[in-house]
């Protein structure tokens, strides 16, 4: 098994049946992807041309010169069989069929296709990733079958979606978060969430597993491997088809039978897995896991300017099931001379008021006596890039210097340390990360986040006389 | 007090009591500001100074020449009283005051001067706006205190922050939200909430009333006057100090008691007032209300491309508390006539697959058919702006194309339709509106944005036999 996924996510040479010269069909995207991230091997496969975009074409995977582990497979259904008889005989150990139309067009005639695609594969010592999916991703070494694709980083993302996959290719990138590896793989008649959750658990590459997941084949193996991957890296679980109409799509997109809700929540709570309600919510999430220390306790200190952001700021991360405490009474006395009185507030939140436009350092003071707290375990502080700054400085000038000062703050007290940008009409809200400062735009995400590494380092802490974890 | 809130909201001519030639001072932000609005009648105040930002600038209130009826005040709380004074020689009808430090500083002297104000206020037969607040706006005629103020338009927002007031400025004109009035109104020494949204329920230019309140002064007022008002005009409340933690701030932000979650629970169940919890909330539904007919039930048909996007589309629209029914049969097979099936879905949610990137004119005849089924009330249709759409076609072509058709269809079938263009690494999310068509940036902010839109439906048919409505 570990031969295969290897093959997968670090073939020697790729194999593209059904390669175009084509842009708009398929064969001519994932030959197009795979070239312009520099992948080292690339076979285009097609009997009818003797080029494919620039590179030279072979009739058929038998005809491959050198070494080739790996195909991605996008021809009509009735030629698939074929196909993988041909890559057993060239020695290709996976395949990634592209195709669709099998056990997700809701017939039996679908479901039993699959059934011969994956027999014929295994009587070849092949194991099939698919159909009706993108397959595997390796940035690193531009192993990217899609046009989209991030950079390479921590981040291991496990989809039976493609666009999902897709679409955290691109947002990815924005937020500043790298894919280990990744894959889509649609059905699920042959290899499935499991499979590569087991691989990820111990690629040193990745440092977080998130998954979009359907339906899951052999739930008691699944929520054991979930069990054991989750005791070493944050595993996030993005679940689809969790409503009435959802789990129809769900059985209509690839064909899975998506589980009961009830049974999902106690896998949560048996994993320690964290739950994510959407793509939005699983960036959050992976940017705190990937850049932030882990939490001792709920306690957070929210420190801004503006009444009414505070006001609301706590009410979010309250709502979030996180606290936001009174500061100890020295902390408090310290911070009363720090801060004038007139129009503030330094009971946390921390309301800097317009003192903030006349002193950007201010905020790094207020962070720096915070951070000490005891009662402290997290903080979050937030800016208006576009609010009234302009007028004293440049927001860029501001969040630049402060990102700095933040970096080396979290660095002293080992505290998670959350910066918010508002959203802006400038568009420096565009911002994911401060260094290694995560950042979010609303205290609603940047909660919302920190709770999901709360629930983590909690459930670590309740299992940590068995547990070694690594982060 | 309608000639008082009048002179407020629509005032002949403003005195700045505490103007300056310094931007970084608020005395200079609110006459700059006017100015670059260009309010006609501004008359900066400052016994220090001949001219302010080109303007001329009179030592008091008594000296201004022209009809002056309202005075933004932002001198030092001492002198305060002696300003009124003047303010009602000159026959000021009501003042709004930036200063801070009164009730919300938690101490009884700052309680003590905020009812003083008060009492000389009155005496002179004005009205007072905060203090700790920005005051009125009303971009029409260029009353627009604070630097950054979006559009004219059907908007009327009462804030009891100043903050809050200035980001709904700056993302409302992004959003294509324009605001008929607006008012920060802080503290509520004199003028509160109920003032304002009894003056905004008789505005013929405000069509929609949004609040972001911490606390009410006279509870069983508010209560009867949002009744009355929601009868006419939607109303959207964001209520700030919903936490312990933000019921804390609250008080010592405006010096509000914020009345328990209990209470506020029963007043949105007896006024058909819609809650919110943030900002992006009361945007998202401000949008609905102000661009969208009513919803005749919760029955959405959602259609877009991508099988992963549909599975979790209508888990998101589900959550809302809303419904994604199968079609009905007839148009079930006129759907099956239109759509090829491999790869694709049509029982809602409609996945159109990449057959959507082949002929984007599919997902107008799509939308037409769903539209007409009547177990159908709204429709959600999404497109991510740039997934493999830029192989086939340029997104903006494509969605400003089908931006018009959805109007059309919208104004045939009567029937809510919201655009959802995912979030994108080109900027081309950053649309709001697609003519009359909101646009959100995923399914699940649209779906509770109709969510909302949904409720009032609802709570208006509930009471259709006694209510006449305008919307």
């Amino acid at each position: 098994m570990l031969d295969h996924l290897k093959a997968a996510f670090n073939p020697q040479g790729v194999a593209v049946v059904g390669a175009s010269n084509d842009i708009q069909k398929f064969g001519g995207i994932f030959t197009e992807s795979l070239k312009s991230a520099h992948f080292a091997h690339i076979y285009p496969v097609n009997p009818k041309e003797r080029e494919i975009m620039g590179l030279q074409a072979y009739p058929s995977v038998k005809d491959i010169p050198g070494p080739c582990d790996y195909a991605i497979i996008s021809v009509p259904a009735e030629k698939i069989p074929n196909v993988i008889k041909d890559c057993a005989v060239k020695g290709v150990k996976t395949v990634s069929i592209f195709t669709a139309g099998f056990g997700e067009s809701g017939g039996k005639e679908g479901k039993r296709k699959e059934k011969e695609i994956v027999e014929v594969a295994h009587q070849g010592n092949i194991r099939v990733i698919g159909p009706n999916c993108l397959g595997a991703f390796c940035p690193e070494v531009g192993l990217t079958p899609f046009l989209a694709s991030g950079g390479s980083g921590g981040f291991g993302f496990i989809s039976q979606s493609g666009g999902h996959m897709e679409e955290f290719c691109r947002l990815g990138k924005k937020y500043g978060i790298g894919m280990s590896k990744g894959v889509s793989y649609g059905n699920a008649s042959d290899l499935d969430s499991t499979d590569f959750i087991e691989y990820l658990e111990e690629d040193p590459q990745t440092k977080v597993i998130g998954l979009y997941i359907e339906g899951v084949k052999e739930g008691s193996r699944f929520l054991k491997v979930v069990r054991r991957a989750s005791s070493k890296k944050p595993i996030i679980i993005w679940k689809g088809g969790t409503t009435e109409a959802g789990t129809r799509a769900a059985a209509s997109h690839t064909g899975s039978l998506t589980g009961s809700q009830v049974i999902w929540d106690s896998l949560f709570k048996q994993t320690g897995a964290i739950k994510v309600n959407d793509l939005t919510e699983l960036l959050d999430t992976a940017l705190a896991f990937l850049y932030l220390p882990l939490l001792k306790g709920k306690n957070v200190a929210l420190i801004g300017a503006g009444g009414g952001a505070s006001v609301s700021g706590v009410d979010d991360v309250e709502r979030s099931r996180l606290t936001v405490p009174p500061f100890s009474p020295p902390m408090r006395e310290e911070l009363e001379g720090l801060i004038p009185p007139l129009g503030t507030s330094m009971r946390n939140p921390v309301d800097l008021s317009y003192f903030l436009m006349l002193d950007p350092g201010l905020m790094v003071k207020t962070v720096n006596l915070a951070a000490r707290d005891p009662r402290i375990d997290s903080l979050i502080v937030f800016y208006w890039p576009d609010s009234v700054v302009p007028a004293f400085y440049a927001a860029s000038q501001v969040v630049e210097g402060i990102g700095k000062e933040l970096e080396i703050i979290q660095g002293v007290f080992k505290k998670p340390l959350i910066a918010v940008l508002y959203e802006s009409t400038s568009g420096e809200d565009e911002q994911h990360l401060f260094g290694k400062i995560p950042v979010y735009p609303t205290v609603a995400r940047a909660a919302r986040a920190l709770f999901n590494l709360a629930a983590r380092s909690e459930y670590l802490q309740r299992f940590s006389d068995r547990v070694k974890f690594e982060i």
